[in-house]
């Protein structure tokens, strides 16, 4: 099976322009079949505010109600994406920017309203794997930001590191799939405090060593069940670490495995 | 060689709900490869002034400053871009909404600076004719706003109807292209009162005629002219109409050929 590489990259990369560059310096010489997924960060928060768009948080969590999904498609699937694009195209990477809606690649289903109306937030259903890879045999590397479709006709917003295990889930049945999580930390940190202290390779038992130890608790916790889910869904690898982990020379990030 | 059809439509329909459906309904069940281009229209104008920009026009031309471009990234190239792709998806259309950037597919030239600097205005220079093709080959139906590239990482301001006959040009050496420009009049007219009096076929030499009667003028010599540009360079037939022309029963619309 040949080789892909997934990378995904936050708010913290896309928003400030230095690490944006360095990091699509990264990426376009980083070897084989790739693509990239991203997030849109504090960008849309502004944005809507200028617009006089009030952010909706429960507990945490954005609700996206008409207007500011607007907001997210103009800003993730616009003004970042097709920056993003015209980047990659100046370091001879032929991209291609995509929502789920373009050539129906990742169809979701609209959250259903429980406690929470979250509004237009999709859930992953399904993804059109082979025309993905039509895209990637036509030698285009896709770019995909963090909205979906629900094949109706409407967008939904959908959080990017999701999309990227359920992509790489997808891609895994063509083939051998990694996914690589870059964040502002180095790794799966042992002591919080060090940032130097990362654990290099975590496994299922490892994991849970690791949990009822207690090292690995609160945020960090649906991240990680969230690479498991994608291993124990045909995804060879999930490596997390900040984007150095992309150069060679760099081990010193985190890789998961079952 | 297969036919291809390449339609573009304005700001009066991508503003109005109703007509917007109306138009990509007909749009889906028009047989043969095609692409469409569209406009942005008010939309970006409405939503800069919201966001504190002012549109700069000199001469009844749009100045696109940086803060400008990004809107229009967002506006064209996001929030109108992504919703024709969902609604296209949603009539079986496989569609991928496309600037210049992605996949390389129209590079221009940051228009020169004379009497006036246009700003981030861009004039085409190359239309990836091959790339473009293997999305139409994997069945694929491109969906280009009006936002070329540089290849040098910048986005371009670039108008739609120039997309349109420079797309049609370039795929012209691959397929028979015919062109539709979609708008609000039902062709062009013999007798500008009467909206009923098109001018069903006009070549070169009735062009002339047109002309020295002063029948055309205006605003539609520089259309015609650019329409003649693009038969002279490959494309075998361009139609000006609304958008019933895509339909069998009507052909109360204008053709024109060399």
């Amino acid at each position: 099976m040949e080789k892909l590489s997934i990378i995904k990259i936050g708010g913290n990369i896309i928003e400030d322009e230095t690490s944006l560059n360095n990091f699509l310096k990264l990426f376009s010489i980083l070897e084989g079949n790739k693509i990239l997924v991203h997030g849109g960060g504090k960008r849309a928060t502004h944005i809507a505010s200028k617009l006089g768009i009030e952010s909706k948080m429960v507990n945490g969590r954005r609700i996206t109600d008409a207007a500011t999904l607007e907001v997210i498609t103009m800003v993730y699937g616009g003004l970042v994406n097709k920056n993003v694009v015209a980047k990659l195209q100046a370091l001879n990477i032929d991209a291609i920017g995509l929502t789920g809606a373009d050539i129906n690649s990742i169809t979701s289903d609209k959250r259903p309203v429980k406690e929470i109306d979250f509004g237009f937030v999709g859930d992953v259903k399904k993804i059109a794997n082979h025309s993905i890879n039509k895209l990637i045999q036509a030698n285009f590397t896709p770019v995909f930001c963090a909205i979906t479709h629900d094949g109706k006709g409407q967008l939904l917003n959908t959080n990017a590191d999701t999309i990227t295990s359920q992509v790489a889930v997808g891609m895994s049945e063509i083939y051998d799939t990694s996914i690589y999580y870059c964040f502002e930390l180095n790794g799966v940190l042992q002591d919080f405090n060090d940032k130097e202290s990362v654990i290099q390779n975590i496994n299922s038992e490892k994991y849970q060593a690791l949990l009822n130890e207690g090292i690995i608790a609160d945020g960090m916790i649906p991240k990680l069940d969230n690479c498991f889910d994608a291993l124990n869904n045909g995804v060879s690898k999930v490596h997390i670490g900040n984007t150095a982990m992309l150069t060679k020379e760099n081990n010193n990030f985190t890789t998961i495995t079952l």
